[in-house]
């Protein structure tokens, strides 16, 4: 029997427990399953006679070690910020490691030591990083060995809401951690286009959206993501014209976000005087010039960020309760928190709700003197509020990767990145197997 | 005779060496002025014999030390970062201490020690922080002693340009540290008006100015600083409804740099892919979205921004030098010391300008039933481009207030800012003896 060790069981790891359960017996595995709690793992996986569960604190160091040294391969689902003290216990103990996360500097710095070791520490393996990284470099790989020359690459991935649980008028509820969203863009983001560097401050981020089809699924609007440009080496298009990273949202989000950004209300950077005892139509007027009693809060805030009061941004913005005397509650809250607090309720996935992962390459490139234009697409969409689109698309590739690896068939070692087709082309054709498929298109 | 040791005698400290120097005969001084280089000190320092020059290193403990014991009071016209450690050996040695910087929680943190040992630091003791609260709480405890209720306070102050010195068309140049003027208002302004607590995002902090006449000097912008709420308990204004400090610049000034911040050209977060083989007008570029070449970049940023291209604030940014085809020529710039760079030799001081300080207080008040209105106003002129009014309005203060100290006039203990009649009324009374003068103007 190979053992594997799982860190983590949270909600998104649901769909690689039930992967890992059901190769068990073919492949002759034992999981170990740790959690800070195991309670809420279903009866499958406590009834399988491959899995046991046990409850699992990282910082317990005489357990972490004692149970990873029992793996051969260890999985962590555990918040990126344990990452460092997993790995270099992995590396200590000689076992290798594989997660959804991305290679910080921190563990970067790990690699030239688990390569001596003959370890292999396979990271951003989940969705976005992960499919993202694998299926673009299938395609890029695909024009390059035809002799093709590629002269843009745009990216864009969202984590959304199945057409038919879309019932609120932002087509947005949280299917991941909800202060992320929040604060989603914070910074400046960079890209390149035709050969020059682009920067769009924050301010102006959700204004500056672009526009993308996906067939049989309507139209999106794309914002650019934080640094497009650290994609240019790992991905081999050092001298590409454009290349941009971008999230996805239906049409309309951004727009109506942009108000909420506008007023001041995803600013996490200080705390609000007497957050405890204010309201959010308080808040909204304390981000508004003046106290005219003349105008209703609604028209206020339209002339303040420039639309017409019945606009549909404001009508958005009004669903939300931000114009209602509905106490905020919270202490010493910043403004980002306190939105947080009402959207949450709001923005929350019901019993029965299907989310929706949406994923779209669209590359560009010069073949034989043509211009020729490809679109790669993804759409998965979930099965229930377990077994959710990002759940299937993180689990899945971290689960294949595991599988290959302990068939022998993963030869790189150190700090490894799917970018390579030792690892993306097996993951991506046994995706497609299990529903996870791209469709490619040319023009 | 008694002696002082002023530690920094930098271009803002002119103005205070000469007031030591014209005092020190009749009070019996000798002063002793370190710095690191002090072969520029005019030869009426040089040749005072009340006066001794010397090579500083305010890291070298032992001579920090032996010169701090020698004297009876420190004054420190160091950089503030330097002010913990000399507050230390300060209290180590038993020796009084007068700087013009921010009281921060560091040396806060000393207050109760010095009080023990009889000492007192007195801080905030400049023009901004200094003759602000001075004034301030002059008219403040008037009004209070009149049975007065203060129903709104403002405050604006600006470090300017003489009339007569004027011939830019942004009316600015750098009277301090250029760095401080291109980052100025980052993090979110707070204040509080008829009740309510308002917050400016920076985005939006230079197009929510207020008009201010200055008699004789006409009007001026006034725009929101950083944490206006943090002078209630100080000034004893708990309870007042309207509470606002801003900076002062000439009208058209804030207008045109909000295009800048607009552009996102005074973010300091983050280094631009290759400065040092860039131009000006490419940075602009890369910060309008699109790669349109049927406008020109004046028009596209005027669209980008919402304004006519024939705008006064695209003249003022084109003015600078922003749309030209001029080598940044820095290595790993932030946008902000791109602009930085640019701009600090179109607005230098040339030889015979003359600089101005402009500080106004609003204050509104009930009293016997009736509401009014009091503006104290100052305008201070430079002499030339030493005796700057920066460095008269910075640098009496702290004379006045170290020969109060030395005289045996002031009482308090621990660490001190200006707040109370003790120190307020003998320092603006010989201020106004030295030309430093406020008008008051009932309504």
């Amino acid at each position: 029997m190979k053992k594997i060790l799982l860190l983590g069981a949270g909600r998104s790891a649901s769909v690689l427990i039930e992967y890992l359960v059901s190769q068990a017996a073919a492949e002759q595995w034992e999981v170990a399953i740790g959690d800070v709690c195991v309670d809420h793992l279903p009866s499958s996986v406590q009834l399988s006679s491959y899995t046991h569960t046990f409850v699992f604190d990282v910082h317990n160091r005489e357990q972490r070690e004692r149970e990873i040294a029992k793996a051969e391969v260890v999985i962590s689902m555990l918040p990126a910020l344990f990452h460092p003290l997993v790995a270099q216990s992995c590396l200590a103990l000689g076992r290798h490691l594989i997660t959804a996360s991305y290679v910080t500097p921190e563990l970067k710095a790990l690699s030239a030591a688990a390569e001596a070791k003959g370890l292999v520490f396979v990271m951003e393996c989940g969705l976005d990083p992960g499919i993202d990284h694998m299926s673009a470099m299938k395609i890029i790989h695909q024009v390059k060995q035809q002799g093709g020359t590629v002269t843009a690459f745009k990216s864009f991935t969202g984590g959304l809401l199945a057409p038919e649980s879309d019932n609120n008028p932002w087509h947005y509820k949280f299917t991941w951690n909800p202060r992320n969203v929040i604060v989603a863009g914070q910074g400046t983001a960079r890209y390149i286009e035709n050969g020059t560097y682009k920067y769009i401050p924050y301010p102006q981020l959700f204004k500056r959206t672009e526009t993308i089809l996906v067939d049989g699924f309507g139209y999106f609007d794309g914002y650019a993501n934080r640094d497009s440009l650290s994609y240019r080496q790992p991905y081999g298009l050092q001298e590409v014209p454009t290349l941009l990273r971008g999230t996805l949202r239906r049409s309309g989000y951004c727009q109506a976000w942009q108000v909420l950004v506008q007023l001041g209300l995803t600013d996490d950077s200080y705390v609000l005087e007497n957050s405890a005892n204010m309201t959010y139509r308080e808040l909204v007027e304390s981000f508004l010039p003046g106290t005219d009693q003349e105008l209703t809060l609604k028209e206020r805030v339209a002339a303040h960020v420039g639309l017409a009061p019945d606009a549909e941004e404001l009508y958005m913005v009004g669903w939300t309760g931000l114009f209602d005397e509905l106490p905020i509650g919270l202490e010493n809250a910043t403004p980002a928190q306190a939105l947080e607090k009402l959207l949450v309720p709001r923005w929350k996935l019901s019993p029965g709700d299907k989310d929706m992962i949406v994923m779209q390459h669209l590359l560009e490139y010069d073949l034989n003197g043509e211009h020729k234009q490809l679109t790669s697409s993804l759409v998965v969409l979930g099965e229930d509020e377990v077994h959710t689109a990002m759940a299937k698309t993180v689990g899945l590739p971290i689960g294949i990767a595991t599988k290959l690896l302990l068939q022998g068939q993963i030869q790189q070692r150190g700090v490894v990145v799917p970018l390579q087709p030792e690892l993306y082309e097996p993951i991506l054709a046994e995706l497609e197997q299990l529903g996870v498929q791209f469709t490619e298109k040319e023009e």
